[in-house]
């Protein structure tokens, strides 16, 4: 019997030594592949050019949704198809205007963009005086007739304090969602938010806000870091500092649009799903490089990349564009729903929408024995930087699968650059790097290899 | 005797865990001060905008080592000087000019820069038919016979497949370097070599090149990986291309010039010192601001951190700004000759030459003792994303100290955009990310400051 034991542990340790070897292989056909491939580099600057400010509900989204049907048609997928959902149709206008004037007459132009979803001023714009605070709570604090009548001006940098941009961007969000909401109930005219760029530089950038209880809405804009502290200056300097806004914004009726959705059936369990995406919809002012164009593309890049290396997943792979992640995420919610409704069993599901810089790590949003199996692979990543593996937050699409008890990851990328570009018109192809993006397709594609064979149980 | 033990212990660990508990304050102070800084940001813009190609010998060295002495020379240093060598003035010279034509009229113009050392083409120029090959073996291998009155084109990329792209640039390196030299033994009238960079973009990408062994010294040029492309096409084509190329480089006689260095003296052991520094010489054709004038604004960083925080140095701390590392480390060599002359005690010196991007961890160049010791110290450096510390080389300019037993370290960063600037005119201020840099200058200061408190032994 010991005798028994000890051939079968040795067949066994052959069996584990013989799969971590061939592992070891895919990372490296992976990672060799997407590194020498110059395809999704080119995809990603061909949809930034022909569909920017592709917004939900928007012309240019529905250009961007036939670019990658068309694209993922063009792969051999066993299929590819539209998920209809229906979306908001905000539209920022062509009418926006913004400057300051102490006397009347000199008027100094500043970069502002409307916030997601803002109502639009009257077509005379907006004149008014201006209060500044460092928060919601702050406003909350004073006088309520100081704020009446008035344009409120949300000031405040975000932090540099921390490693991970993403916290002071936590940090400072609530001003640009809610500050127009709040400052209406004081009788505020209009809300000019501080843009959340840890750069100084005359990009403007934007965002979603929320209209939640007030009955009277006021529009919000975001002014560039650069214009904020030229206003800064002004107004410290004249205490008679009126500002000028005007924007032509425009809610239409909702409409049917779509989630792109490309699938690679698996060869021992197709009814077992694993998912990745990223999302399509961009800001209206932006190329929506690393937001999230960059994050589809490297979705679309794993399954190529399983393509090229002839692995053939033994559950179904999802690549799924996801519409809608800016404003509503009806998309995120359809294909969750739909998930939930046709009782699919999802053993998987990885985002990428933190930018396609380097990546660093996977954020797991699962219990901790699924943490622990993940974070057992570390030692195909690490060769490649990506090294921290940790329980967090996944991605704001996939996230709707958590009732469903998916377990969740998303790609973690070196953050110090990020916010120089996000939601404004500096997420630019040329802002992406292609080697950097390309790590990071390579390290989603080994994940999803390697949950693929192993499972997560 | 157990009881005295015991109480010993406990003090000990009180004492252990309020010093980790200072460095843990001293480390926040350090990377907060640095992220929220904008000054050396500032100073690294002011540095590639007046001095620009700042080549050792060159005017534009002067008004480099000017600037760096009179900005050390404005911080409360306990002393700021000069120290001497004679450094090589290699002039490319205004006339440079080149195309590849296949019928002697039409004339394709190709982005070319002289390999720093080059000697000068005739006034006339050089118009001769091309062979190519994929490395000096590869050339070796060759008919001398096909080679003879040609000239010499090495076309290898560098390779994709590493995560470190300073592998590969270590791989094709000796094709720039002694390209020329081997293949005028056949014969070739010159050389062009395929740019180091791991994008494919219009900037050429210069680099020293030296001359051995041979009599007959032909001159040497760096080719854009675009126009590579493009040269590459056209030779498959036409066999009868030929390249003309010309250039006006000038070596004049030898000059003196300086290594600029500021010292804050040690509080407890003034006569023990510590170096930190970068090479403040660029390529002719580079604002040189990731090689190496952000290493250069980074290691002042350190003493400014020092000097903001309150913290004074028990050891003697030098800042060292290098010249001439580009082309015969005269500062370096100067820096080390001098130590070893006085018998100067130094027990570490850092380096920072690896570009300005995200530092990832320090490469340590001593002993395996040294090496764990540091690496004792990472907690502090991992919530920055510090995460690797190994042993390997340090940096070229603190390497003339090995021979004097001095431990050596140098940042590393990510590398995978690296050599899109490097030794070209896209090593730009703009292609440096305030924070990304600033991360760097508060890990180096961080590292000086345990080793300053701890030492190394």
């Amino acid at each position: 019997m010991k005798h028994f034991i000890l051939v079968f542990s040795l067949i066994l340790s052959v069996f584990a030594s013989k799969a971590q070897n061939n592992d070891s292989i895919m990372s490296k056909k992976l990672f060799d592949d997407a590194l020498n491939s110059n395809i999704a580099y080119r995809q990603l600057f061909e949809l930034c050019s022909i569909a920017p400010g592709r917004l939900a509900g928007t012309p240019e989204s529905e250009i961007a949704i036939d670019y990658m049907f068309e694209l993922m048609k063009a792969m051999p997928f066993d299929t590819v198809y539209k998920q209809p959902c229906m979306v908001r149709k905000w539209i920022r206008g062509t009418e926006e205007e913004a400057w300051f004037t102490s006397d009347g007459n000199h008027k100094t132009k500043i970069n502002i963009d409307a916030l997601g979803g803002s109502v639009s001023t009257s077509e005379k714009g907006i004149l008014a005086p201006v209060i500044v605070f460092s928060s919601i709570e702050d406003m909350q604090k004073a006088n309520p007739a100081s704020i009446k009548g008035k344009i409120v001006y949300f000031n405040r940098p975000m932090s540099q304090n921390y490693y991970m941009t993403f916290r002071a961007y936590g940090e400072n969000a609530s001003m640009r969602v809610y500050g127009a909401d709040e400052a209406s109930k004081f009788g505020a005219l209009a809300v000019i938010v501080r843009s959340l760029n840890t750069a100084t530089d005359t990009f403007p950038h934007t965002g979603i806000m929320r209209y939640k209880t007030s009955e009277l809405r006021i529009p919000g804009f975001a002014i560039s870091t650069f214009d904020a502290d030229a206003l800064d200056k002004a107004i410290a300097n004249n205490s008679n500092l009126k500002i000028f806004l005007k924007c032509s914004c425009v809610e239409y009726a909702q409409l049917q649009s779509y989630n792109v959705i490309g699938e690679i059936k698996g060869s021992e369990f197709p009814n077992h799903f694993i998912t990745v995406g990223g999302h399509l919809d961009s800001w209206y002012n932006s190329p929506g490089a690393h937001d999230d164009g960059g994050g589809c593309i490297q979705s679309v890049e794993v399954a190529r990349l399983f393509f090229a290396t002839g692995y053939q997943p033994r559950n179904t792979l999802r690549v799924v564009m996801f519409i809608d992640e800016e404003m509503e995420q009806r998309g995120a919610r359809a294909y969750a729903n739909s998930a939930i409704a046709n009782d699919e069993k999802h053993i998987f599901a990885l985002e990428s929408d933190r930018g396609v810089t380097v990546p660093t790590g996977f954020s797991i949003d699962a219990p901790k024995n699924v943490v622990d199996k993940i974070e057992s692979w570390k030692s195909y990543f690490e060769p490649y930087g990506v090294r921290v593996f940790e329980k967090g937050g996944s991605g704001v699409d996939i996230g709707f699968l958590k009732q469903a008890g998916v377990p969740l990851a998303g790609l973690v990328t070196e953050s110090q650059r990020y916010f120089e570009f996000h939601h404004s018109a500096n997420d630019t192809w040329q802002n992406v790097n292609r080697r950097e993006m390309q790590l990071g397709s390579a390290a989603m594609a080994l994940m999803i290899y390697l949950v693929d064979r192993y499972g997560l149980d």
